[in-house]
């Protein structure tokens, strides 16, 4: 079994090409983690996300820990034995989906109780508990839970937040049992202020991680406070791990952010824009139900080398997502995820090749091509 | 281009063995068609249902003419252009559809007129019309409009649509365009009266057919009931064509129906239970939400080599059906279907062998041995 190691192989500017060994195999980085929430990524069976070129998913905690529970996931052997994913999986520590189950829930300095959205049972998080589902789950990457807000809550706020993370994070730390291969993972939260960001970043640096998640970005704030939050938070993490930015995002967000010196992304936006009708292509997006796609036979991006777009028109699709057929679902999320794996895997071949100047430009001229018609980027 | 051509290649008492040359390829008999309604086999990619064993698939006239369309199909290169399936289709007339639209259709000698389900639209089905759509869709297996009877028809109804239905099949006959490979099945009719199925049988073969089908079954009659009419209609029908008993069914209806010389089936039964979480299994079926199969480690079926049974659980398929999640859908429609083909297959073989006979008491046996718990099968 391989320790849990990471490499940066080459850097351009702060772009990082990197290799992140583990337990359950290889992750090279920048990577892209495809959402699978329910221990599935939704319309996609593993041989169509492997086809992807996708070397790592995502589990939520908080789905998973509901339903069909963690105990019973430990039972059947973790969940990579139980969704047949033998590949790393990275957990969230079920805090985001908890944080947001407005008037379900009580946060304290103890620990956040809820009632489940299914049932109404009631459920405690402490941040030891967390760390003990994630452990049942065999989750190759293990988040600390934290506390998350909306991205216009004040400051006085914001800073409690912070501290009470950084406070769970030791706990989490102390809780986590290590075992070769497998990882923890800080947050770094502090809302759009850099010196709060600052501050968490020294905290759980102190603590000692074995990769650095941002939190609390992709919340509602505009992409230019983003990457200024960016700006001044990756350069104080620390060079010998990765980045992860949590829940991130469309694709100008994922370039703008591993220009950044960000490794991780992970979002439901292919796979919910999937599901919608919606198509990801080098030019921008697709609404694959808009009538002027009924009589087009050519692929959804002819550039694309994916499963549908060699076998599939847009005139299809569209019918499809017409129809409301399962199949369109299955179609664009594959194809989206494609797109998403392509994105990451350009990036990593120009930081190796030192030509990500290039590719920026070559993906913003793109971007202003647009295939789209008017009012569909 | 191979020519349209059936060839008996074993019998086995009245069991079949042939094979069907079609432009799109060849059918090996007795076979099972996957339902394809909207142009898509619900939940499976094309890949997934070649992975099945189907040879052949049925696609919904009355669907596809409402959307998206035979003119757009035609404009796009026929159906097995549209939905990129180049192996054979064989597309019922509309009919069937068309006379269970209750109070939206009205039926005369000259066609039957109806408003779609989907916006209220007008449409008149005549049987040059239908012929015309199944034209455009490019059907390798063309099918008759003929006029479908629910299962308690007053007699004088059934004689009055029987009569009704063999003019319809002269004039469909008039209408088709023969062209090599291409085949156009006639449809017996008359309700679960023999004569009357006597009589609608030697009607059609006066007219002559590439094929015969055994329409007006499954509609709600008991078992043995559907086994008595097929033991009087099949030994009518010439021996030299196939015959295909439409919308047939459960797999003991198929065993029954082969076991009396029937040739080709279809049915919504495997992929409607797919997502309706029900399993076929060789000893009857699951219902897979049951509590039973929570933590249930084994596959649906230890004997099945289908891609759902090599790399999935009971218990993950249980989960997935309870969390509403589509890849729940996909593979208990890849596994119903690949059963159902997994029997065509079989019965083929013992008919190659002479084991027909055996095939039937292993198959019963099975049948009473069951994996099911009490009520569900």
């Amino acid at each position: 079994m391989s320790r849990f190691h990471f490499e940066v192989l080459a850097t351009q500017h702060r772009a990082r090409l990197g290799r992140l060994q583990t337990a359950h195999g290889v992750i090279d980085t920048p990577a892209f983690m495809p959402v699978g929430t329910a221990a599935t990524v939704k319309a996609m069976t593993n041989d169509m996300i492997r086809a992807t070129g996708a070397q790592i998913i995502l589990g939520n905690t908080y789905h998973l820990m509901v339903r069909p529970g963690a105990e019973r996931i430990a039972k059947l052997g973790g969940l990579h034995s139980f969704m047949n994913w033998p590949a790393p999986i990275l957990t969230d520590s079920g805090g985001f989906q908890v944080m947001s189950l407005e008037g379900l829930r009580q946060i304290n300095d103890h620990a956040v109780t809820f009632a489940s959205h299914l049932d109404g049972k009631r459920f405690e998080l402490t941040p030891e508990r967390s760390i003990e589902i994630q452990d049942m789950l065999d989750s190759t990457i293990t988040m600390v839970l934290d506390q998350c807000l909306p991205a216009d809550s004040p400051n006085s706020l914001v800073v409690t937040a912070m501290e009470r993370s950084l406070c769970w994070a030791a706990r989490s730390r102390t809780a986590f049992r290590r075992r070769e291969g497998y990882g923890l993972f800080g947050i770094v939260q502090g809302g759009t202020n850099a010196s709060l960001r600052e501050r968490s970043a020294e905290g759980l640096v102190e603590i000692g991680f074995d990769g650095y998640a941002i939190g609390g970005l992709a919340v509602g704030e505009p992409q230019d406070v983003m990457f200024e939050t960016l700006d001044a938070t990756t350069p104080i993490l620390p060079s010998a791990q990765p980045r992860y930015l949590m829940g991130v995002g469309k694709p100008t967000d994922i370039v703008g952010a591993v220009a950044r010196g960000v490794d991780m992304f992970d979002c439901v936006l292919p796979t919910r824009s999937g599901r919608t009708a919606q198509a990801w292509v080098r030019t921008g997006f697709l609404n694959i139900r808009n009538a002027r796609f009924a009589e087009d036979a050519a692929p959804l991006d002819p550039t694309c080398p994916c499963y549908v777009c060699q076998h599939h028109s847009r005139a299809y699709l569209h019918h499809l997502t017409k129809a409301k057929e399962i199949l369109g679902s299955m179609l664009l999320t594959w194809h989206n995820i494609h797109y998403y794996q392509e994105l990451m895997s350009d990036m990593r071949r120009s930081i190796a090749e030192g030509h990500f100047g290039d590719f920026l430009s070559e993906f913003e001229r793109l971007q202003t091509v647009g295939d789209a018609a008017e009012g569909e980027r």
